[in-house]
Order: structure tokens, then C-alpha cells, then sequence
């Protein structure tokens, strides 16, 4: 069985970016009633959006099960303040939520959260909540950077960060640290920031004590660990100057990296530096790169392609990265990978 | 022989650093005179700071000529004013002046340019001139972000930057782009702003005709392009996405990247998937990481034994990156090059 923990629902339908557009020119206008108003989507517009996209990719490429959450780009914590990310992300989590409801064979829900650049991490939490226990969502994305590319807020580490990090151990939910749209004309959103984003945050975790004061806390770096494998010497060095344990011993007890890296050289290094243990597969379709590479003929995307090239991986490492790990890491996907394991097994 | 083409001046005499905190405490005080000063540093003080450090690894590790230029860190463009800035690189750019006057087989200069938030890159332009002209230095670091982390200035490919580009051109040097402290308390300096400006100057140079307008300009990214060979096929997948010519037909005619790269796996990729043409060697020695592997017994940061291991790297390959591709990129270095080849030659 194979669960791709890395999807968002990037080909929803076109109210949902109309409804962003006139909420973002309220913002302007004094006089807008900012409710958070309706998106008058249709399930069959739903469906459509997903039988030709991810759910044909699914098909195709052999992927049980998504873990799916709002478009990382969208969720544009910059924009506005408080209340408008707290609308902006119901609707698109509620939107995600009917996905799941409608495809629950297909979709595990990951939730986006109302972050806003100097509002308290802990406003997140009722969102958070409502997510998890009305819908059954397994975990959220959690945006190190707010400000949309000048990281002006609290590190990761901060403890302003932790009422956030109590409720998620609660739920026994991971975060997987993915920034969004960069506002930051330096950064290019997905050639840039999200890579920086996921280096950076990176950092932050290996450079503090944060897991010793939450030990069960888990985040997922997207994107292959941005720099972080690639460069998997300087980070064993850095540690060891900084008198730090040893990675194996210290960060990854509780950082884990997704497979979303788009050529076989890259994969073959993320597979042979980063322990099995800490690898959880994913494509990221519908997402930054989605071109045929001219020297494969194939998808860039297509990661799981990659994965099953490299003859040196062996049965229990597969196992553990396209499936077993993820049950793991999210635990409350357990029922949702067992109700897809029985389907499989009867077609 | 082998031309390391990043080394910095990390163990220079400590009245450097006394220098510098004076500048910045003077910084505070509005009676302060400002005056460019001097070091009082001697010429046995600076011999003897290189000879048990950079000179002893050249020689253990049969390195016969380094790059040289100021501490990375140490540039701090964003404190104090331009002033500030111009007084303390033309300190740091005469000391390495003096490195290279010494030791003229062992190092060949490049400069820190006096940037400022704020100021023109073209304020830079007479520093430039007096170390290439008057001191014989071969190349330029020039950092993308003098905000020291809150990338606030303009973009690579804006068009304030062509002034020092068009003197860089006619004089023949290239730029390695190279960032300074952070001080944004989100980037570790060497575990995330230095590879987060390797891998946003890259993506600001591929999504850009700036090339169309200086097509002999030369760019050197270190720290092996931060994490772009790690990500290639997603940068060949966005030029595709963006309409731009492929990587190898169009940034690599201007782009090249270093091999500071602190693991056999990372060296690897790195040769794997980057054109020999665009490889120059480098360690960057007393640099970031100086500690010794414990899974190899070696140091980190040897990286020319990472690529001798790597059997398939074909003899031609092996003599671009090691020293040709440095001689095309730096012209001014030929001259110094040959002297070194005569006098390897004759020991």
C-alpha cells in the first residue's frame, strides 16, 4: 500500500479563488462586512475537480491514500489579519472535509491554520480542534513563516509556539512545516521559499531543546528536507561543533522528511543519508513541477518511479517509506489506512 | 594541481576583530570621530596566523592555491552605514592584499565589497577597481542580501545592480555570491542563510534575461548551490514550466558552482548532475564546519577526498574542476596559476 503524505487541493474549484479575491479587496474597502460568508461549491464540482486530477493520478501511479490539505500556496497568512485567516482557512478545510467525506477511501484530511503575522500560535488551537474532532482530520500544516518571507515572527522554537505544540501532542497530530506564498519579491514561492523554509526550520529544531519539553511531537519537512540531505555533512558537523547529540540520536527522534524530490539522483541521495525510519513518501501532484522531465519521458513528479529504480532499497525500508512510517506518524490514520488496505485487498 | 576557489581569511590577528568591535561601539556614539584608523597588525603576526592554519592544510592536503577573501561572516553589511561598510572592507581587503604580497604561490585575492542597505551596489564600484587594479585580486564576493537576513534590498537581476556589473565585466572578474551573518534570529548563519542565499540567488538568476544583457557575465554559488543540485530535476521541471531554455543551455552559461559539500553522498549528486564545466573546487577551510567525521576519521571539510574516492569521475572532469575551470572563470588568475605550476614544477 502506498500513502502519499504530501498532497493539497490545488484544482478546487473556481469559487474557492474567487471567494479569496473578494475577501482580500474587503480588506480595502472599510465599509465590507467581513463575515466569512459561503463558497457555493457543488459535490459534483468537487468530484470533477478530482476525477481528473489527483484521483486519476492516484490510479495511474498506484497511490492507495493522500494525506490532503488546503493549496500550500493559498493559504497566505500575510493577507489581512486574524479574522480573515480564521475564515479563509474554515472554508478551506471545509472544503477539504467534504473531499474526504466524499472520497474517504482516497483522502485523509490535514488542515490548514489560521496563522497571522503577530497573533498568538494559540489562536490556531480551536481551529485545530474542530478539524481533528469534528472531521477527522490527522494532522495540519504548520507555516514557519507567516509573514509570507520575512520571517518576522517567532522561531519555531519560541515558546510562544508552545500552547500550539500541547494541543497537537494532545491529539497525538504531527505539523508538517511547509511555508506558502513568499510576498518577498527575493523568493521565488516554490524555487526559493518553500526550500529555504524547510532548511530553515531545519535548523531551528536541530539547534534547541524543543523535544526535550515535548518529546512526542512530530513534524514533517516537506520537499525532501529542502537542503538538508544534500548537505547531510555540514549538518552532522554543525551539530557536533554545537555539542549537540548526533542526528540520528537527537532531530530525528522527531523530524521526518517526505520523498518530494523530482530527479533519481536526488532520491538515491535522500534514501541513503536519511535513515528508512524518517522517510514518508509523497509527490506533492498538482503542485510546483508539472512538466514531463524530455529525459525520462516521464512526470517529474512521478516520485514513487524513482523510489522503486533504486535497486539497492530494500523490502523493509519500501514498506516503512510508502506506507509504515506514515501510519506512525499519524497515527489517527491508522483506521482510514486499514478501511483502504480491506478495499484493496477486495478489488 | 588544485585551486581551491573558497577560502576566507577566518584566523586573521585578533586586532581585526578589535578593530571591528570598536567600529561598531563607536556606532552608538554620536562624538565618535568615524575615521578609517589602522590594525597595527605585523607581518609575523599574519605569517604566523596562516601557517599552522591554511598554509599546513594546503600542504597536507596538496592544495597549491587558494581564493582568498575576507571573513563571509565577518562582511556585516548591515551594520552601520556605507561609511561604516567602506572603512572596514578596505581594511579586510588590504590585510588579504597582505596574505597574498607574503604568500604569493599560496593565495590570490578576492575582495568583500563596502555594501549597504540602502546604498547604491554602484558605491561599490572604487573598491572593486583599487583591489583588482592596484592589488592584483582576481574576483569579487558579493553578498545577495547586506540586510544580513531580512532581504529588504533589490533582487540580483535589478537593474540598481548593473552599474557594478558592467566594471565587473570590462574588468574581468566574476562574483561568487556569497551572504554574511544573519541577523534575523530565524537563519542560523551557516546551517540556513548561507544555502538559503546559494538557493535564492540561483532561482533569481534563472528566472531572469539578465544574461541577455551581460552574456560574459560569471557567477560563482557556493556552498555546492545550496540546495539546487540536490533539487535539479525540480529546477529543470519550473525553467521548463516558466518557458525558459534549459538549464544547461541557459543559467549554466553563467552560473557555476562550488564543491563545499561536507559528505561523499552530497559530492556525489553534485557530480552526478552538474556539468564538469560548471564544478570548482573549493573546501572553504577553517570555515563553517571543522571537526572531524566521526564515520570517516577524516575532516568534514576535506573535500578534494570525496571526489578522488569517486572512481567513475572521469580524468577530465577531475582537471576542470580541480584547476581549469577556476583559470576560465577567474582570468586574472592565469598569470598566478603559472606561477604556481612553475614552482610545483621545480620542488
Amino acid at each position: 500500500m502506498v500513502i502519499d503524505c504530501h498532497g493539497h487541493y490545488t484544482t478546487s474549484p473556481p469559487q474557492l479563488a474567487a471567494y479569496r479575491a473578494r475577501q482580500v479587496r474587503d480588506l480595502a474597502d472599510p465599509h465590507a462586512l467581513r463575515s466569512k460568508g459561503a463558497l457555493g461549491i457543488g459535490d459534483d464540482e468537487i468530484r470533477e475537480s478530482l476525477e481528473a486530477h489527483q484521483l486519476r493520478l492516484q490510479r495511474e501511479r498506484g497511490t492507495a491514500l493522500t494525506l490532503f490539505s488546503p493549496r500550500a500556496a493559498g493559504m497566505g497568512h500575510h493577507l489581512g489579519d486574524a479574522t480573515t485567516s480564521r475564515h479563509w482557512s474554515e472554508h478551506c478545510n471545509e472544503l477539504v472535509h467534504r473531499v474526504c467525506t466524499l472520497y474517504p477511501d482516497n483522502f485523509a484530511g490535514v488542515c490548514q491554520l489560521p496563522q497571522s503575522p503577530g497573533a498568538s500560535p494559540a489562536s490556531c488551537i480551536p481551529e485545530l480542534e474542530r478539524c481533528v474532532n469534528e472531521f477527522g482530520f490527522v494532522g495540519c500544516n504548520l507555516n514557519p513563516d507567516p509573514s509570507g518571507g520575512y520571517w518576522s515572527g517567532p522561531r519555531l522554537t519560541d515558546r510562544a509556539w508552545y500552547p500550539l505544540y500541547e494541543r497537537m501532542v494532545e491529539l497525538d497530530v504531527p505539523a508538517m512545516l511547509h511555508t506558502s506564498q513568499s510576498c518577498n519579491p527575493h523568493f521565488h514561492t516554490a524555487g526559493a521559499h518553500y526550500l529555504n523554509g524547510d532548511t530553515t526550520a531545519f535548523m531551528q529544531l536541530l539547534d534547541s531543546d524543543l523535544f526535550a519539553d515535548f518529546p512526542t511531537l512530530r513534524f514533517v519537512i516537506p520537499h525532501g528536507g529542502g537542503a538538508v540531505p544534500y548537505h547531510w555533512g555540514r549538518y552532522r558537523g554543525i551539530a557536533q561543533d554545537l555539542g549537540r547529540p548526533p542526528l540520528a540520536d537527537g532531530v530525528l527522534r522527531n523530524v521526518y522528511f517526505d520523498t518530494c524530490v523530482y530527479h533519481r539522483p536526488g532520491m538515491a541521495l535522500l534514501l541513503e543519508v536519511i535513515p528508512a525510519d524518517n522517510v514518508l513518501f509523497a509527490a506533492e501532484v498538482f503542485g510546483a513541477v508539472q512538466g514531463v522531465d524530455p529525459t525520462t519521458g516521464h512526470p517529474f513528479d512521478d516520485t514513487k518511479r524513482y523510489i522503486d529504480d533504486i535497486g539497492w532499497l530494500g523490502e523493509d525500508a519500501r514498506r516503512k517509506i510508502f506506507h509504515a512510517n506514515a501510519i506512525r506518524v499519524y497515527p489517527r490514520l491508522a483506521r482510514r489506512a486499514a478501511a483502504c488496505a480491506r478495499s484493496e485487498a477486495a478489488a
